[in-house]
């Protein structure tokens, strides 16, 4: 039986609905760009501010400052420098990243190149095939040059989604500061849209590299898809390399620089966030955009191109790859197509339909998002299994084959796609200051930094229960119905919704810098009261985000893993042998020693950039008073040496672990050290996230003064404001840095076994060979 | 072949070894009662003081206040008095937890009895061996009445060894004071000898019950020992249960207390730690009595009896049992026996080869304990297993039968013995202030608390690392060599120099109580100095102790998972199954939700007694100038009341999680559940144990001012002092109540699951036959 939607449809729909998802990303951005960084023509320095200059002029009715009556052209043209300055640093720090990262990549493709190429000793001769040991496969040789190929175009995708995102954020950050002169609305909805742009370039752009990959490898694989979809996985191989570095190094450089910033500035000197003068105050906004954006926009294409690639590799040697169905093949893929098309209608309705106008509607706008995208995308995911699939197929299942229908692969992906949407709103209960959790340990300032370090913690260790019973359901229901493609395809519908997701994610950072541009202009405090509301909304969306990606992550994990458990041919990983068992509690380990490496980072990083800091203030005279500016370059720089060095150790161990021990200790034990960092990680990765966003926000209620409760504890500079402050310090790398990283760890060490599962089954586990 | 030792010497030479132990412990009492309370005879009133005030008064001669001067009748009566308040609160609390306690033991009883006599439909009669079909087993009836009398022994042990480990530590902590007055060594042997009161007698009485009840449990058993030691296991989950409850009850006391004291004593009215006038003080001293050696001694106990349990059940469906080979059949308890004695040798040591004559010799004393006892114990289980085993003999492995030799079963003893001292020393380096981690820990405070708890957690993470290593290689080679009767005898093995370990346990809470009552009864200064390098050793000691335990516990729970996986019939726990890997990642969690409970508990009950405490230093007049006394039994009735009220949620959490998974689910996903527990429940006992003993060392390092560099960071009252202490505030709850209760988590759950494992099987898993 075939699926309903002919071959060709689908070799038309998937590149149409990434053209749809470009465009729309293109027409949001022309809408952000007319709010113009220029009241007078001075445009054209090159800052991205200087391209919408050219369409300007016309414009100046945008740039009454209603309220103040402040000189516009003043402030217009600061935010523009601030935004400029900004650019720049974000820009030199991401090149910066990406010559070392490039290099490391370059030996790593090498690698990747002799490790597979040795399997059958560089042999050109076609052999039998791994699977279906009756037909013939191609080489080993042409698998090492394709999976290198793949890991190459998955960097290099993960690259500039990363950068494009980066390059949006700072080109919105100063717009979305003069939009909120005139109101919460527009400044949401330059934010938003923003946010967009980002999130539908990268969603489509993964999708349209992945789909031009498999189709140009084809012209050689031929019918050879087993091969063909092993080679593939590099994709997601890359694309997750890069996103370590991107979050490991970008998560350093913007706690540094936030953790110092505010040790002096808020602590020691008493002066606002974001002052201008203080002198690490570039360098922390440029943080936002190079951790929270460009890192976070490489992790979330990594999960998407890791779990399609888990998702095709398993289905390669599955009904549909032995009779060489395409469609149900692409099922994968149409998902992602259909996915584009859903978030589309979603972002009309907080854009084009509705229209925000007070503060306190931002988080329900935002909260509605996640749930309108989830109930179109369950439509979505109704057509795609009931056109896109044949009522019934056989799935490989370690060995075994299992018949499937298509309503309960429907099922697979729908359980995942809701169980993103359960951890979404579980997350947001945890750390938004609307409940009780965020309010009872912002209460708990009352006596102290201590005790609200203890019920910070204990909040993040609850935050942990109710996501791994939604996670350990979606995987049950998966893993019953369809193996490991139904677990694929469960985390391919949690992020089936990525370009929502992503939109939501980035807006927060955005509102973040706009606020801090908003300082630094010396605008109004009732500017940076509205980006500060978008900052409050923005900071549970990101634990939201957080939370979608580490929920993914375990998914994408378990499948890469179940994929890699086949290609090495182990049929059982049996925690009762002494090798699996030691795996699993090593693996266990290391998310604890790749946090301890990340904080103890962040934590040195902070210590220079304090000296430093307060170097500059007790050197520079006037600086204080603001009659001079602070030394900014230098702090920017304290912060990019700091991260390029920290985040080579975390990262060679995420890389180097599956390969020493798939070398030295071999597969088995390689399979407990996955299992057993899976899910030790997910657990700290869940907890560190929303232990920190709940000490942000916690320290938000305070300072906001909205309830009469929250009025007791503040004001701003209060004993309790000052305990909080405290939290939310030791927040920051929690849930910036080592937090969010874990989830790339798990994911990477699966996938980079996965790409290595040739070699390791056929030369690994020496140790053991010797003894 | 048989084992060289006769079976009449070993019924002879276990009863023996305890009962040497026993007396060793009472000689070290008579030592310690030598220092009298009593300046003049006033004795009498029922304190534990009363009792050694019989004898005294020619002991006058002991009394002199050297170097001050002051007058001794008055500090003697004054200490004295303080040691019967604290006495009698402790004893006071732990009758009210047994009171509770007690009744959930009840009817756990019951549910003992019920679920393991509804197997066989409650039949009398005999039926085939579980193990060997062809022979003839007492009736599950008899399994579930005797299984329940082991449990109601094991709880009563458990509860006797806790609290006589209370009775002895309030015994000697006034005298230690006392003895502090004539110097270092003098107070130190005090110390050091009450704990081996402790030490000797539990390990003494541990081994005697478990020896009496096999020998008697044989009288109706026969030669049937499947079912004998299948129904002995019972003995390891309520000593297990007590402990638990133990552990957790009085964490929650004594860090409440603690918490409480310090953030309004030290933080706010800026008093000294133990300052007569803080209301919370006598709470504060008690609760080191209840928590850190009640619940401490109630812990080692519970690993003692299960690794003995989980090794003895093992071997009855091994050659042993199967053959009825009583002596290698009880190396088990040869080992503890010869433990004992090579404990005894260590003491001499410390007590009478050397002796201590400054500060700075105490942590190498203490150190060489370990060292000799680990050397010592290594010659000694080579004679018991060369002198109690046969050369050759097969090891039942899950389903198979495995050939083992008595040099292999030597080395998983010994490995288990090293891995001990490695865990020991590792914990040392980082917590001990004489070391760099806790140093640069004490260095980060510099630049606040925020900056002191990111460097402490990533301490903590960074200390699993080598302990992880040893805890894995020691169960690969034992795992590898014997199986699961391999590990068991490895963590019997770790725990054989118990007595050591308990010595140098309780020595820490008896010289912070020693320090406690010095500055209560206002003692001069050098007296302070004196007991707090006691202490600082001590807080070392403690983490060490702590970390013996938690690397015991992944050994026994390994081992107990083992037996349970046997008795269930499960012949392999495959990741790769749906339902494991649901418990699997589940199981990961609890360490989470139990960790956010108890940590809860202590902030919720810390806040209430900064209430009291702030409100009595308010209201009642002449407090702060030390003219009129505090109200100390509303203190310690806010610790009374939180934590019985407090430990039932978690208490409930642990004992109930293995009976649901086990009842709806089965025992393929109760098998996860335990493999997940474990393994990441031991990561987070140890980080938290080690920096919590971090920050609290780093404080001290900074109060003690011995080098250059720890000057430049104080003194007491400084910024970096009171960020210091933030740390050691935080520290509290995660090394005193969630950490080290931690371990029990994973033991209890396993071994619980052990026992019902006969239940499981035949009517577990129901969710799954309904669906």
């Amino acid at each position: 039986m075939a699926a309903i939607l002919p071959d060709l449809a689908t070799q038309v729909l998937v590149p149409a609905a990434a053209v749809v998802g470009i465009a729309f990303a293109v027409v949001q951005w022309v809408l952000v760009s007319k709010v113009k960084m220029t009241a007078e023509r001075r445009g054209g320095e090159g800052s991205p501010g200087a391209a919408a200059g050219k369409d300007g002029g016309a414009a100046s009715e945008y740039l009454i400052e209603e309220e103040e009556g402040l000189n516009e052209h003043n402030v217009v043209e600061k935010c523009s420098e601030i935004q400029h300055a900004i650019s720049e640093g974000a820009t030199s720090f991401l090149f910066t990243e990406y010559k070392y990262v490039g290099l490391f990549m370059g030996i790593f493709a090498v690698l990747i190149f002799l490790f597979l190429g040795s399997v059958e000793g560089f042999s050109t001769k076609s052999q039998p095939c791994h699977y279906s040991k009756d037909r013939m496969c191609k080489p080993a040789l042409a698998n090492a040059i394709f999976s290198t190929v793949a890991f190459v175009l998955g960097a290099v995708t993960s690259l500039v989604s990363g950068f494009l995102g980066m390059k949006i954020a700072t080109y919105a950050n100063a717009r979305t500061t003069l939009e909120a002169r005139k109101g919460v609305g527009k400044a949401f909805i330059t934010a938003f849209r923003s946010g967009a742009v980002m999130g539908f370039l990268l969603a489509a752009s993964g999708l349209v590299v992945l789909y031009i990959a498999i189709n140009l490898f084809g012209i050689y694989y031929g019918d050879d898809w087993e091969g063909l979809f092993e080679a593939i996985t590099g994709y997601g191989l890359g694309g997750s390399s890069m996103a370590l570095f991107g979050r490991v190094g970008g998560g350093i450089y913007t706690k540094a620089a936030d953790v110092g910033a505010d040790l002096v500035g808020k602590v020691e000197r008493n002066i606002p966030e974001d002052d201008p003068r203080n002198p690490a105050v570039i360098a922390d906004n440029v943080g936002d955009n190079v951790g929270d954006i460009a890192g976070m926009g490489s992790d979330l294409f990594g999960s998407y191109a890791e779990s399609s690639c888990a998702a095709l590799v398993v289905a390669s040697i599955s009904s549909f790859g032995i009779n060489h169905e395409f469609t149900p093949m692409l099922y994968p893929l149409l998902i992602s197509s259909v996915g584009i098309i859903a978030c589309l209608i979603t972002t009309l309705f907080a854009t084009d339909f509705f229209e925000i106008k007070a503060v306190d509607e931002i988080e329900p706008a935002l909260k509605k998002q996640l749930i309108i995208s989830t109930v179109v995308m369950t439509v979505g995911i109704v057509l795609v299994s009931w056109l896109g699939l044949p009522y019934s197929f056989t799935i490989f299942n370690f060995g075994a084959q299992k018949t499937v229908y298509n309503w309960q692969l429907f099922l697979c992906v729908a359980v995942g796609l809701w169980a993103g949407l359960i951890i979404g709103f579980v997350t947001e209960y945890y750390t938004s200051n609307a409940y009780s959790p965020v309010q009872d340990v912002a209460d708990s300032c009352r006596t102290g930094a201590a005790t609200n370090v203890i019920f910070g913690l204990a909040l993040g260790y609850k935050s942990v229960i109710i996501p791994i019973f939604a996670i350990a359901f979606s995987i049950f229901l998966s893993f019953s119905l369809a193996a490991m493609y139904g677990v694929a395809v469960a985390a391919l519908g949690m992020l089936s919704t990525i370009a929502t997701g992503l939109a939501i994610d980035a807006y927060g950072p955005i509102s973040d810098n706009a606020g801090g541009i908003a300082e630094m202009a010396g605008m109004s405090h009732r500017i940076r009261e509205r980006t500060d509301a978008l900052d409050a909304a923005g900071n549970t969306t990101a634990a939201i985000g957080k939370g979608f990606a580490i929920g993914s992550a375990a998914l994408v994990s378990l499948a890469l893993f179940g994929a890699f458990v086949s290609r090495a041919a182990i049929s059982t990983v049996d925690v009762l042998t002494p090798k699996v068992f030691i795996g699993l509690i090593v693996g266990a380990m290391l998310p604890y020693w790749f946090s301890a490496m990340t904080m103890k980072s962040v934590g040195s990083a902070a210590l220079k950039m304090v000296e430093e800091v307060r170097r500059q203030f007790n050197s520079i005279p006037g600086l204080m008073e603001g009659t001079t500016k602070p030394d900014y370059a230098t702090c920017v720089k304290i912060s990019t040496d700091a991260s390029i060095k920290e985040m080579i150790p975390p990262g060679a161990l995420v890389m180097l672990s599956p390969l020493i021990v798939g070398i030295f200790f071999g597969v088995e034990t390689l399979s407990g050290l996955l299992a057993g960092a899976l899910v030790s990680g997910v657990q700290i990765a869940i907890s560190a996230s929303n232990t920190g966003g709940a000490w942000d926000n916690a320290k938000k209620y305070i300072e906001a003064g909205a309830s009469e409760h929250a009025r007791t504890l503040g004001p701003k500079g209060s004993d309790c404001h000052k305990a909080a402050v405290i939290g939310d310090t030791i927040g920051d790398p929690l849930k910036d840095t080592s937090g969010p990283s874990l989830n790339i760890l798990i994911k990477l060490m699966a996938v980079e076994s996965l790409v290595f599962a040739p070699f390791f089954a056929t030369h690994g586990g020496i140790l053991f060979k010797w003894f």
